[in-house]
């Protein structure tokens, strides 16, 4: 339930979901969202698609249609940087575009370490809002993109590995989760919740999931879908300090089994950038969703564990 | 006209409007903004206080109702100034409580500049916004706040005077334009245009308007609202950087009469936070928005000038 006492307010801050959502008719509600963060890759094209996707995300997370958006920048008065800026929005703009919304203003101010993000309206039908709150025992739960993009693009800030190296995680950072939520709506109700994984990293979008709906869940440590690379820079140390605080946080409500690796526990925690949506999905209905996330062009979804039990939003790591 | 070509879109940046407009059905249409910048006064609960009056602001000048805000965030992680940002949430809080909308969600990420602002989504009946475009021949220009708020913070930071001299001029900040919204109403469609008064100070923004509805302005310097104190300070110096580039760039489209000091012209140009609503209405019901907004807690409104023909947007200041 949102802790805001009025029954127009159907998704607030309480639950920690991806956006807020408000019933404007019987047949209307709107969602709104703002994300913005600091670049996270040399290319301002690349940064500005990426936060435009991260930023409508949060919109199909909940099962809704993204409808207009809001440029939001902080940025050097440095006429050099400026050219960098005029990319970066190219790149904003042409994924809003991609998502069929429209960009309609925004707000800038002077900073001296540049940022960049969106706001984000959409709409859904009431009834059709997909919250993180209503994850049963014995769905299956689904992860549509693979992960380790915050151990990626911490190896290149360091200078580990150039950024040509990242290219698959810089195009699934570019990524709109629209084919994602297609799939959801193809398979209706089956999908329980959904929410997508960012920079909580997997274990923390998911105890997220898990408290707001009771139960607890086992994740397959060996069934992630993971970039290329990753496991390697994670040896190396490539280990972001979000990351890092996710895994302490994670230990609080995670039991790894015995013997698996740090680097897994990293993976499991790493601060990813418009990350994939995680679905919890009824276990006769996992199958459809798959080939429907196939079907809508994302065919790195895997089923990546499932909900056990009712619970206090317990996570058991198995290899 | 807006620039994007789809008939939902009633409002876009095109005409630097102040929120986007967007309409969902026959009768209703969303209306989006942000603001969001850096601490302006010391007081952690009041710039909290003025930063949600700033962002509501543009939902107002837009005629229409908020519903809904975000908190946007940028911190140092630094316990010491976690709490203020504790008091800078509540300030937020508070006045958005006062506008009668919920805050339900936001957005924080780390930084070395404390930052703090929202996102505001109203709604408005699509035959009732109220743009910048529709100004007038013979309109008489209402200015509903004070002027003088980017002089008085600036003397402020640079301990010219204590905060606790401008108290008026921060009440005034944090004070909602709810009052000055339900005025115009009052006067239903003798309102033809209206905008906020910020960054880009009220020459800036009367230009806005003037250049969307294709008129020209004569203001009367000696009719303008000041904040006591505000023109000694600007003859000891204390002028924001944004409030000189402005005046730079009015003298592009302003005449001063001759002889009009200095001190008059930077306070045209002062970059405003959180300012009042500057609106066009016709002549005749000009006597009739006054008692309005006086009515509506907004005694400090005053007509500043007026519509004088159709042209390019150009301003004539006399004394």
């Amino acid at each position: 339930m949102p802790q805001v006492d009025d029954a127009r307010v159907l998704i607030d801050a309480a639950l920690r979901d991806d956006a807020a959502v408000f019933q404007l008719t019987e047949d209307r509600a709107i969602v709104a969202t703002v994300d913005f963060f600091a670049p996270i890759v040399d290319d301002p094209y690349a940064f500005g698609a990426i936060a435009a996707a991260n930023a409508l995300s949060d919109i199909y997370a909940m099962g809704a249609t993204p409808l207009l958006a809001l440029n939001l920048v902080a940025w050097p008065r440095d006429p050099a940087l400026l050219e960098l800026l005029g990319e970066t929005l190219r790149g904003g703009s042409d994924v809003v575009g991609q998502a069929g919304a429209f960009l309609l203003g925004g707000h800038s101010i002077d900073d001296k370490e540049p940022k960049y993000g969106l706001v984000a309206v959409g709409e859904v039908h009431p009834e059709q809002v997909i919250n993180n709150a209503g994850a049963q025992p014995g769905d299956m739960l689904v992860l549509t993109k693979p992960l380790g993009t915050g151990i990626l693009s911490t190896a290149v800030k360091r200078e580990m590995i150039p950024e040509s190296d990242i290219r698959a995680a810089i195009i699934s950072m570019s990524t709109l989760n629209a084919g994602a939520a297609n799939a959801m709506r193809a398979v209706g109700t089956a999908v329980h919740a959904a929410t997508d994984v960012t920079g909580f990293g997997l274990l923390g979008h998911l105890r997220n999931m898990l408290e707001a709906s009771g139960v607890n869940a086992r994740i397959s440590a060996g069934s992630l879908p993971i970039f290329d690379g990753v496991r390697g820079l994670i040896v190396k140390d490539a280990v972001p300090g979000g990351t890092a605080r996710n895994l302490e946080a994670a230990r609080e409500y995670t039991e790894f089994i015995a013997g698996l690796e740090k680097t897994d526990q990293l993976l499991l925690a790493d601060a990813q950038t418009s990350g994939g949506l995680l679905i919890a999905v009824t276990a006769s209905h996992s199958q459809n969703l798959i080939a429907a996330l196939q079907d809508n062009e994302t065919p790195t979804a895997s089923i990546i564990g499932e909900i056990t039990h009712r619970g206090a939003g317990l996570i058991e790591v198995v290899a």
